[in-house]
Formats: structure tokens, sequence, C-alpha cells
């Protein structure tokens, strides 16, 4: 019998805990979950004879490590910044680790003592990272495999609603950490390479500069481009690609609206507003509109959308940023954290929502003088609040990793990331068997 | 005989030097001037009989403190982060202190100790900040005085060119430090206060909205808003004025053109561009334009500036943004590095070029049933490019302010500003003898 321990059971856990233990009777499994919150635990494991819940700290190696050497295998579902903490832990007792999260600099440089170990330490197995990269992989070593030489990649994902639950004019709700949504964009600005020319994209531009296409029939989405794009020419090993590109996905409408957000300032998490406790929604949008005796804020509103974007302006009063009924009541608030305030309780997955994860990937190579294009597209449904798609698409590749990891089918050791085609084959094989399917066309472009 | 002690020679300093000199004989006054550069301390002083030329470190307390301890006033025109240890010195050997910079929080901290040493220690008596101070004072005690009710406060300060130098479509040259004119306006939004609402303007939008008055007869200036003005209604006590605002001036098409580099994204300090070294001004801004095969720079960059603001294309192309002759070579450049780069050449002051220090006040005010306005307004030009506008409005005030302690006509101790009639009213008499000169006008306005 192997044992599996699983740090963390937070949301993305889900789907994850389901699977290993429908799977723990047949490939002989006890899996062991740690999480501060025990009763969310048992809620998750409902009982099952080949699960353990534990409550014991897991972010103090103290308490942690013993049950890290008793384990054959770990998955650190902890917040990224605890990664590498953990997998100091199992170099030390020899125990393989899986993380859905960004190989931090720090998680690089133990490759060599996971090696000396004789582990692996796999990370960005999840979703972006994780599904994308296994699934631009396939394409990539197809395209190579036959002599193409590959002159473009463009790539986008994103987090967002099944068409049944897309019930808001953003179209639009939380599957992901809310912070993190409101902030999107902020920082260096965005970097890509567009036919050998490095360009460069401020965050004040982020949301005007769109890539829009269809994928039927879940109908349209728009793109903006995703901090920096050239990393992933090195993990690809495809470097010296003229394009690449990377963006997240929103649906019509929602960059466009967003970007009036951003215009007048209302994302800035760099200083507290002035008395921010005595703020309504209504007068948090006032001060970044200009003074004007007798004329309503939704007036002013109305002229800085201007005639171009008035059709967005029902979509902000859908959201309440009019509202004057209540104050935010926080002290020393940025503007992004009084508009996460505001929309929390608007883009909250209700029970019943459905959210759907979208991957689109666009190869172009050359191959006998011809120029092809390669499209590869996953669109992948949540069942309902608890195992939604985010849950599945992060979960289901950890999951299956974890159970190749044991059955010795991975024999890769140090820290790595599911570029391999020993890797990402059987995983996207089974992860077929889950809906989660990549559908590919190809067509000649000249 | 008093001595007067100098740290740091630089551009402001000046007319600072000249003035004491010059009343050295009368005042019986021995003026030592300390500075890395001891040729420029020589050339500045050019022999004078009551001046002494000094080379030791005046960053170093050790070096500093005896000299300090043997001066009956230091006058600190170091750079500002060292005026908080020159003063720790001060009060340990209880001598007098001047800076024209900001009161920091640190100096502010140490009011009591000045107080029990005896001494003032007098900042921001320069000019933005100093002779705005003194200048607005003056007409604030005066509203009181006659019983008015302050309702708007609205000042402007900007360090420009003399007409006669004014020889390029920006209207500008680097008068002051060229790395804080590139990153102006970054940071937290403005904030001010207008008719009891506070506003905020973020970077992105800080070179739209602009203020648009004239001068006569030296025409017009564009002010956009200057850091938080909030601070200002405790400094000149009027907490509760519903309207309050300060602004930095430019030259019109000034703020035009340069709201283009901002939207690109060229102004940003935050990160280095890939091979920065390689990039000729040309490829720099090409790298924040869309691909587009066969199209040149400029018609991308047209596409850029719109109709709208197709007038500004010429004063871009004067300062050789589309140069593609020579690469910077600069190494992990920032754009706003590379910005910088640009234009220090090109905005230099040339011997001979005269700058222009403007300040514009206005102030409306209650009494007796009526609404009236009064406008306080400064042009001072420079003499040439030594004794500047910038050195002169610096340096004098500080000069007379020196005086003024030295001969026990300012009795104010601890850690202060000019802000009280009996320290800004003689040194605004003494500027006028040097053409600094406010023209008031008031008016009823309802």
């Amino acid at each position: 019998m192997k044992t599996i321990l699983i740090l963390g059971a937070g949301m993305s856990a889900s789907s994850l805990i389901r699977y290993l233990l429908a799977h723990s009777e047949a490939e002989n499994w006890h899996v062991k979950i740690v999480d501060q919150n025990i009763d969310l635990v048992k809620k998750k494991i409902d009982g099952h004879p080949n699960a353990e819940a534990l409550s014991f700290n897991a972010l103090d190696s103290k308490e942690r490590k013993p049950a890290i050497a008793h384990a054959d295998l770990v998955i650190s579902m902890l917040p990224a910044i605890y990664h590498v903490e953990v997998a100091k832990d199992c170099i030390e007792v020899r125990t393989d680790l899986i993380t859905p999260s960004y190989i931090s600099t720090e998680m690089r440089a133990l490759n060599q003592e996971a090696i000396e170990a004789g582990i692996v330490i796999m990370n960005e197995i999840g979703v972006d990272p994780g599904i994308d990269h296994m699934s631009a992989m396939k394409v990539i070593d197809h395209i190579k495999a036959i002599g193409g030489t590959l002159t473009s990649f463009r790539s986008f994902c994103g987090g967002l609603l099944a068409p049944e639950s897309d019930n808001n004019p953003w179209h639009y709700k939380f599957t992901w950490n809310p912070r993190n949504v409101i902030v999107a964009g902020q920082g260096p600005a965005a970097l890509y390479m567009d036919n050998n020319e490095y360009k460069y994209i401020p965050y004040s531009q982020l949301f005007k500069k769109l890539d829009r296409f269809e994928i039927p029939p879940y109908g349209k989405f728009d793109g903006y481009a995703n901090r920096n794009s050239l990393i992933y020419a090195s993990t690809y090993g495809i470097e010296g690609i003229p394009t690449i590109y990377r963006g997240t996905l929103r649906r019509p409408n929602y960059c466009q609206g967003w970007d009036v957000f951003i215009q007048l300032g209302m994302t800035d998490d760099s200083y507290a507003m002035t008395n921010s406790e005595t703020l309504t929604p209504r007068s948090f949008l006032n001060a970044f509109l200009p003074y004007e005796l007798h004329t309503p804020v939704e007036d002013k509103f109305k002229k800085v959308l201007g005639e171009e974007n008035a059709y967005l302006f029902d979509q902000f009063e859908s959201m309440g940023i009019f509202d004057d009924s209540y104050t935010y009541g926080i002290e020393n608030a940025s503007p992004a954290k009084l508009l996460q305030q505001l929309l929390e309780p608007k883009w909250k997955l209700e029970p019943g929502d459905k959210d759907m994860l979208v991957m689109y990937h666009e190869f172009e190579y050359q191959i006998n003088h011809e120029q092809k294009k390669i499209t590869s597209s996953l669109v992948s449904l949540g069942v309902d609040e608890v195992y939604t798609a985010m849950s599945n698409t992060v979960g289901l590749p950890v999951a299956i990793a974890a159970k190749l990891i044991l059955a010795g089918e991975i024999q890769e050791k140090g820290v790595t990331l599911p570029v391999n085609k020993k890797v990402y084959e059987p995983i996207l094989k089974e992860l077929e068997s889950f809906g989660i399917i990549f559908e590919e066309k190809e067509q000649t472009i000249k």
C-alpha cells in the first residue's frame, strides 16, 4: 500500500481528492489530507475508507516533515510561496513531490539536490501552467517530428463562465483569487515577440490591444497580453521563434469595461484613499470624476465613456457602482481594495453556477515551402460550484501525474515541468476521458 | 566676525554664494564653502577675501561636525536625503541651519530637540518650496486680516525657458534634475480638493487634465496636478478650505506631447528592457508600436497620434526619436532611462541660455457677501546659464534668511518653514530688489 500526502484541501483540491479516492482501491493507495480546516477535509473525503483527514499545521516544517517521511508522494496545494520549503523537506527524506504552481527561481535551484536524492519535483502541472504546456508541446513536438519550422506560437487561456451561468453583462465571475483579477496586468509592461520585434504593452494600453476570435459553438473571446511571453520560448525549446505571444481570455465587453476602471485609476493598489471608510460605491467613483456642480455622477460617467463606449453604461450600473446606500467601512483602503469589495458579492459563483475553462493555441509553421496553421482549442465546463472546470483542470493532471509517478511510469528526476512526451502524452490521453479534449485543426495559409 | 558654512556648491548655490560674498564686508561675515569639487568652489568665490574653499567630505559627520561647531550658521545645499544627519550635528553643537528642501518626517521629529538646543532649522526656503509659501501666506494673511473667508486656493509653479531661449518645439530644457522631469507624476494618483470633494488623477490622466491660463506678456501656460495638494491646507493654516489645488506649469504642447510617451509606456522606470544596449532611439520607440510589415515607424507613430494630435509630429521629430544612427549602449536600462538619455543633450541649457521661473496663485474669498478673486503672479528671468532664475529663486531667499537669522531678526526656534509674517515679509521685500516681484490683482467675481 502506498501513501499519498496532500497538503491543503482548498477550492482547487476537490477534483484531485475525488480522483485519488476513486482510484485508491484499485491502486492500493492510502490518501492523507492535511488542512487547517479539518471539517473541509472531512466533507471532501466523505468517510472514504482509504482516506485520512489530518489537521496539523502544514506550514510548519517540524509538524510536516514526519508525515512527508512516511509518504511515498507529496502533493502540495499550499499557496505557492510555501512550495520551496516543502521541497526541501522532500529532498531530505527522499519523497517525490508534485505542485501545480509556477517554478520559482529558488525551486529551480534545487534541481541538482533533487536529482541526487533520486526524487522528482514536478511543477506547473495544473492548468495555465500545466495543461497549456502539455497541449502546446504535443503540437510543437509533432511539427518538429514531421520536419516543420515553427514561425509563430500564440496561446490564450481564461477562466470564464459556462454559457448557462453567464448572467451578468460583464460575462464574468470570480473562479480564481479575486485580488489577482483586480490587479491583473499591473507591473512591468507585457512583453512579446512579433515577427522578430520585441513589443511592449504598458498597463494603460493592455485592455485596449485585444485579439478577437471565435470558438464555435461557444462564441467570441477577447485576449489581452499576459506578462512576459518570451520565457516560454526556452521552456518549450523553441528559442528564436519569430512570433511568440501569450494572452488571457475574457468575453467581449469585459476588457472594454475594465479599461474604464484602469483609465480612471480605480484599480490602483499602491496608495490608501483619504477617509476610505466613509466612501460609498458612488463617492468612490466620483473621486475619480471631475467636479461639476449639479451634474449627477451618472452623467459625468457617461461623459467619460463618450459616444463610442456608451453601450457599456448598463454593465457598470449592474455592478452597483452608483450605489450610495452603504459605506465601505474599510480604513486605509486602496482603490483596488474598494473595487474588489464592490465586486466580490456581485461576481461570486452562486450554488449551481458552472464555470468554463477555455484554452486556445495557434501555431504557424513552414514545411515544404508551404505555410500552415494548426489551432488547438479546449473548452472545459464545470459540473457545479465545487467541481468547477478550474478544479478539474488544476486537479486532474496533478492526480494523473501522481498515479504515473507511483506506478513508475514517470522516471524523470529533478525539478521539472510536464514538457516531455513521456509525461504529457499519457496525461493528455487520460484527461480526454474527463471531457478535457483539445480540438486540433490544420489549414494551409499560403 | 560671524562664520557661515555652506555645504555643497552645486548649480543652485551660485546666486546664494554671490549674495553672501557681496554682503560679507558690510555684515562682517566669513563664508566657508565645502564641496568635493574644490575647483568649482574656487571659481564661484573668485578670490574673494571673505571666502574660504574647503574640500572635506561634507557627507561624513566626522569631517563635517568640527566645521559646523565653529560656524554661526550652516546652509545645507546637499542632496535632500542628507539634511537630517546635518541637522542632528547642528543640534548637538547648537548651530542654526537653513535648507531649501522639503521637511521630511524625520526632520520634523527633531523639532523639540532643536527648540531645546535653542536653534532654528529653517526648511523649504528656496522656490517651490519656499517663495510659493511666502507669497501665498502674504495673501492668505491679508485675507484673514480684512475678515475674508478663503474658499479656493490654486497655485502653480514651473521652471521654464525665457522667451528668447525658447527655441525648441517642446518649449522646454532641463533647469532641474532631468530624471525627476522624466518620471514626474509617477506614483500614487495626484490628490486635490474641489468644492469639498476629494479628487484623484492617476498618472495616465495627469497630462490630459490641464488648467490653461495666460500671464501677459509672457503668453499661455498649462498646469497639471502636482502630487498631494491637501497637505498645504495645514501648512498654511487653511484647513477646511473647499478647494485646494497645486500644479506644475509647462508651455502649451509640452504636456500633450509628453502624454504620448506616457500612453506608450516610454516613461516607465520599473523594469529593464531586453537588450537595451542594442536599441537605437528609433527601435526604442518601435518596441512600443505594433508590428506592421512595410510600414515605417513614422507612419505607425502618426497613427498613434491620430488626426487630433497630428500637429505634434514635428516636435517628436525634432527630438531625434526616429534616429537610427546610434545605439544607446546602456545595459538593463528602463524605458525612462533611455528617454532621459535621448533628451539630455537635446534639452540642455546652452551657454547664454536664460531660464524663467513662473509662479501663479489664485485665491477666491468671500467678504461682505461678495466673492472676490486675487491673483498673484511672478515671472523671474535668469541672467545666463549660471545665474539662472532657478539659482536666484532658490539661493536668494536662503541667503536673505541667513542674514536675518545672523542679525537676530528671525527669532523663531525649532524645525520650521517660512510661513510666519516676521519671516516672509522682510524676505519678500528684499527679493523685490532682485526683480523677484509678485504682481497681485484683485477683482470681484460675483
